[in-house]
């Protein structure tokens, strides 16, 4: 039996522009996958691990700009998706679940595959909608049809995120063989973005605040690259003679203006010439820990926040004012409204950046044969196509790219990392999403605890040739070493690292990457400019370091580095 | 800077019982572990993956019939561990879920590895409990020191099952290295459990309302195995000549009155003979789809269900009566007030299992030679050493397991399978943490797609020597094939069954065991035997078969058993 309004919930997406959709077997949910595959404009893809199904679905949100969608079965299914759904909303990344669940009278009786499903997920998504299980009165079709394109269209508004649907789904579960699934034309509701402009009496106060400053700085958090903010931040910047600094994760990069050498020269102890009066930011969570407590020890006297809509953290305990509106509106109209400020301010931040890079090239072409993590990831990032996309995991893949940062002649290269959450879990799985969904080069640096965790993100048969895969090997997890605390615990080894021995080869083995290993500096003068050459099959680069190694080394540069 | 109480935490777990605690790596978590780690009386393991971590202590809980303890830092982490406590919670496990969190005042401010920890899951836990943030006031250190004693004694009181304790850390995270951990004596609050019995009076309406009913049935759903409950369940049966059915995983085979074969008649027609007037039910879920199915069609008019205390499921859609005692109290008890029943009903299901078994032993015979899953399962099962345990994966693992049932013969092997919530999650890493707690033998029999879901299971160093593995590689889920929906659908192959090529030899190397692979029967005859022996190696039997004969010899076969 063809169950219509379960259908045309494909038609409902597909209309609203979600075209991408990740699956994972199961038998609840056989109606819906079997619509999602069987629309015409959708493409779905299969993951059997949950988890990575999600984190999959965010890595095609991210590169498609749009919400994509994931199925699944009921019962603890629904539950493997949380981490990419807590990912998801503090990332603002557009996703749709679709869990398919027992009808409500059988949950809690002992059925198999049974949770409690209904706002499974707390408040780490955007919204919550319960479908009807008996869709024989109109209303309830009504009802289905309406809740879906809501769904979508909440996703997809700002900020945007993930948004919950719960589908209760009684026997049978799937239509017979003869059956044609027709997908008629269906209501769609489509919402429309509005712009959330400044109202001119409140320019007139921004630039009286403005002009009572003497020294601003304005920060970018994380978000994706963006030329329209990009153009508009440059000609601000140009104007006003204010600095600006934006971690890797920030995608600032292109203007050479941006300061982004700050997570290493913030870590010098003279940094109260530095401190603004005014603090304007926008975007999402900063990176550098430098950056934060530098803010949070030499706090402004102002700091506005730029951000349309939603809740705002005070990240540098420091907040006074919230702006609605977009970082593209503020500087495109904050040209006209704020005044140029003397050089000084910004010839500090500029100097104290141009001596930072100074240092740092001096350290780098010294350590020109040392095989530790940090050198040998500058060589690497510096060798990067001029067009690509980046994928930081958690945490010292997206900690070196912090302290290096990227220069302005890569300002193609668009940088991405899960940093709503921070999580190792799924990084490989993300990567993979967003490799499917470009045409570029998609390059994932990742530690190894982080790689061997997700390591179910390259379970599929979906694996773009376009997916590189960098993994820093250091046989446990690096960070525990670098941080001071569990450094000194005679547990390291043990509890924290977790020193295990295993290499990707295996792993590269099973999932038909080509594979190359690295266990010094010639392996990978021979091996990277293979790797990143496009013939068709993805590719995984080992890199074996020793983590006291590795530590020594990060620790020289940083003491280098603040001198 | 030691935190006290945050050390008494491990006094107060290894004082009420919790001895063993899996850990995984975490900066926010360090105090806390470190305290795991260094009580003497307390064994932590590192597991990295937080999903198998969570099941690996549920396999501990399972062994040890007490609470084992879970420890991971803020973030996602604690979300990893959803799956598992869900599992936890329907399956009536005890565990004591620490997930340590930002202080309150972090939450939600773009903070890393920050997430809505509070109440994170929802009502698949049997209680949450807050710890406080600042530890100076003494009520905030008698509160924290209550509140440990209180979850560990609700997770252990009946019906047993997790409990979560969200614990707000703020920096600094590690002790300094000089510093020394004390654990001096804490308070702790001991609670006894109690005995449920049924009043005098009651017992009279019982036995009256028993009297009643000529045709009685007896039906054990999942539990572990206990010698109290078999013994009274044994005399009870002996004296009062009604039948009793048991899924494998009611582990009560070990009485040969036991009926076990009902998934394969109870697929036949003429069931009428078989329809109980009154149902007397104990244990958790059932197994048997063609049980549950024949008990919802074919209704008795009273059905008793046994269970101390909590929501009790109306599985058959016919209950009338919860009784409030344990199952060895009823059958102890009940042997002096229930009446004995002509023997002509107990005859009709012993006649229906004999049959069952003679053809099942006559269709064995005739397919010695066959290499399809179900023959082999039945070669493997019938030469398990005569103690040992066995863990069933999901889904056709514990389908085969429920065809075939264990012999009277094989009463001390204990099985096991997660069908609280019946996810493909956690089999590997819940045989793991079972097989860590036993001397026994431990075989988990699994299917592909569950044995590569939850392959990190698998990832850290404590592999057990007592491990087997048996892998029944169809290259996908071949459950899916012997549904006939799916099988009838054209994308059987890539949406359902999701092919993949995987082996599990790679994946053997990697953890270090042996690894054995049978694509014959000649393979299995060589195999098996060295397979099952104790030599100190942790070891894998991956059993390669075809999925279309799989399920025509499943079909064959079910065909032959009702004919």
């Amino acid at each position: 039996m063809i169950l219509q309004p379960i259908i045309d919930i494909a038609s409902v997406c597909a209309g609203l522009g979600l075209r991408d959709v990740v699956l994972s077997p199961g038998s609840r949910c056989a109606h819906l996958s079997l619509a999602m595959v069987r629309h015409p404009e959708i493409k779905a893809r299969t993951v059997s691990d949950e988890r990575s199904a999600a984190f999959v679905a965010l890595g095609i949100s991210l590169k498609k700009k749009k919400a994509s969608g994931i199925v699944c079965t009921s019962g603890t299914a629904a539950y493997n998706y949380a981490p990419a759904v807590a990912e998801a909303f503090y990332q603002q990344v557009p996703l749709v679940v679709f869990t398919t669940d027992r009808p409500p009278e059988w949950v809690g009786q002992q059925d198999g595959q049974t949770i409690q499903q209904q706002g499974l997920y707390n408040g780490h998504v955007k919204g919550f909608f319960q479908l009807p299980v008996a869709l024989d009165h109109p209303d309830a079709r009504w009802q289905m049809n309406r809740m879906v394109s809501e769904a979508v269209n909440l996703a997809n508004s700002f900020p945007k995120g993930p948004v919950h649907v719960n589908l209760p789904i009684r026997e049978p579960f799937y239509p017979q063989p003869e059956e044609q699934m027709d997908f008629p034309p269906v209501r769609l509701i489509q919402e429309s973005a509005s712009e959330r402009r400044l109202p001119a009496g409140l320019w007139q106060v921004l630039g009286n605040e403005w002009d009572r400053h003497e020294r601003v700085l304005i920060v970018g958090g994380q978000q994706q690259q963006d030329s329209e903010i990009m153009r508009k931040l440059s000609d601000f910047l140009e104007s006003k003679n204010v600095p600006a600094a934006g971690d890797v994760i920030s995608n600032l990069h292109a203007d050479s203006r941006v300061v982004r050498l700050h997570d290493s020269f913030l870590l010098q102890n003279d940094l109260e010439a530095l401190r603004p009066d005014l603090l304007v930011t926008f975007g999402l969570s900063v990176l550098s820990k430098p950056l934060k407590l530098f803010l949070r020890k030499h706090k402004p006297d102002a700091h506005w926040h730029i951000q349309e809509e939603g809740p705002v953290a005070d990240t540098f305990q420091s907040l006074t004012r919230v702006l609605r509106t977009s970082p593209e509106h503020f500087f495109g109209e904050g040209v006209r409204h704020c005044s140029q400020k003397p050089e000084v301010f910004n010839d500090e931040w500029m100097r104290r950046e141009e001596n930072a890079a100074a240092r740092q090239e001096h350290y780098f072409a010294e350590q020109a044969d040392c095989f530790a993590e940090l050198p040998v990831w500058n060589r690497l990032i510096k060798r990067l196509p001029e067009s690509c996309d980046v994928h930081l995991a958690n945490s010292m893949s997206v900690r070196y790219a912090s302290s290096l940062g990227l220069s302005a002649a890569q300002g193609n290269i668009e940088v991405f990392a899960n940093r709503g959450t921070c999580g190792i879990d799924g990084s490989v799985s993300t990567a993979v999403g967003a490799a499917m969904s470009t045409d570029r080069l998609t390059v994932l640096f990742t530690g190894d605890l982080s790689f061997f965790y997700d390591r179910n993100g390259l379970w599929h048969n979906y694996l773009p040739e376009n997916l590189r895969i960098v993994l820093l090997n250091n046989g446990g997890g690096g960070i525990f070493r670098m941080i001071d605390g569990p450094a000194r615990q005679p547990e390291l080894e043990e509890y924290f690292e977790t020193r295990n021995p295993l290499t990707a080869e295996n792993s590269a083995a099973d999932f038909g990457m080509a594979y190359y290993f690295c266990g010094n500096s010639l392996d990978l003068e021979k091996s990277y400019p293979e790797f990143l050459e496009r013939d068709g099959r993805p590719k995984l680069l080992e890199i074996k370091t020793e983590g006291p190694v590795n530590k020594s080394v990060f620790e020289q540069y940083k003491s280098f580095i603040t001198q």
